[in-house]
């Protein structure tokens, strides 16, 4: 039972506490934004299918050792998860240089990185989510530095795994943003890993396959978004 | 004999060629320029005010054991400086929040910070300097780890050097800027520290004496600017 104010309203997720405390009910919505909210659609079907993605690689990085909060599906849209004392940070790993890094520094879209690039921004909307540094993300006592080492180690080990895994689908990860948030001390992996949250590109063809579709009027999003769950899934993304 | 031609024309100094290939003769400019060029004055003995300031800093520096660019002054406005290979950077050493810090982060102006905190932006003028981080800075080739970490170190000595000699003047050094080169493989202190690079506040009263009387329109500037000297040079800046 969804209790029937949510107790957070985020751009893209809805979250209402559950009936257990320790864990809260996440809804995936249809709602699209773009440009920290200045574009903003709804499209049938882009909650479940952001769902069964995030569903998926959570499932995938629990395999492979990474603690995630995910505990079940309540509907295809719907995901109970441990519930988190989020850490306000959005971890961002980059293996090919695309969007703001191109803008804000010399390199061209498409370069791809001799390793791996992890960059954080702090993350609130009023402030439109500044960059910050390690420095002052523990000076200012937004995360202790020997946690903000596991959290980026686990940021790069989830880029490990993900990268791997959509190679052999014909999918390049150019780069992703994480969440985390801490439960009895232990850190987990939070928020989603969906279409919403990576960019993909076809292997061959170097066809966008995520949000940049929607926030460049590349075509229509939900077919790109379908196209991913087709190639990821052992159904090929039937259920939906 | 200064060129007709500056080699490179900055918002406050002009940088000429020297008849000696290794040296640079820099000319500090009644111009005052405030939010990336927006707001644009001129203030008579402005240019000598800073460079009276700079020239004073250098040497003070070069006596600590951090190589500068300083070599000699020309005339009351104008230094020679050793020829360098400038890094892209500017090293941002911040004591106390101020400023663009506490717009983008959770934390109050005038709070003092447990350490000194380091930041770095992308020196471009019309990516608007961007904020960049270690990882980012190395994997661009924009400077390798070894050398990134030498410039933070040479950073936060000069922090150090200079906020015990503030502190002694009645200021608190609250942040400031500073900009690396290369020369034959070693890394100087380069630019300027001047009241346009300092963020200096009076110890009793808290009252501004560096850009921010211009940013903010909080009093006569040039005032300011010949507080500092007052209170910094032996003879109190009387060759003004």
């Amino acid at each position: 039972m969804i209790p029937e104010k949510p107790l957070y309203e985020g751009k893209a997720k809805s979250v209402y506490l559950s009936e257990n405390p320790d864990e809260l009910i996440v809804v995936f919505r249809n709602d699209m934004t773009a440009f920290n909210g200045v574009k903003h659609d709804q499209f049938t079907d882009k909650g479940i299918l952001n769902a069964t993605a995030s569903e998926f690689f959570m499932k995938m990085l629990e395999a492979e050792g990474i603690p995630t909060h995910y505990i079940r599906m309540a509907a295809p849209d719907t995901m109970i998860v441990r519930r988190l004392d989020m850490i306000p940070l959005e971890v961002i790993v980059r293996n090919i240089a695309a969007g703001s890094m191109t803008k804000k520094y010399p390199v061209a879209e498409g370069t791809v990185l001799e390793r791996p690039v992890v960059s954080i921004d702090y993350k609130d909307d009023e402030r439109g989510d500044p960059m910050i540094n390690d420095d002052l993300i523990e000076v200012l006592h937004i995360l202790p530095a020997d946690e903000l080492k596991q959290v980026k180690e686990m940021a790069l080990k989830v880029n490990t795994v993900l990268s791997r895994f959509f190679d052999e689908c014909g999918i390049r990860l150019v780069d992703f943003k994480l969440e985390f948030g801490k439960a009895a001390g232990k850190i987990y992996l939070g928020d989603e890993i969906s279409m919403d949250s990576m960019r993909l590109w076809d292997k061959q063809t170097g066809e966008s396959f995520d949000k940049d579709v929607y926030r460049f009027d590349k075509g229509d999003v939900i077919t790109a978004y379908r196209n991913v769950l087709r190639r990821i899934l052992p159904d090929g993304g039937k259920k939906d």
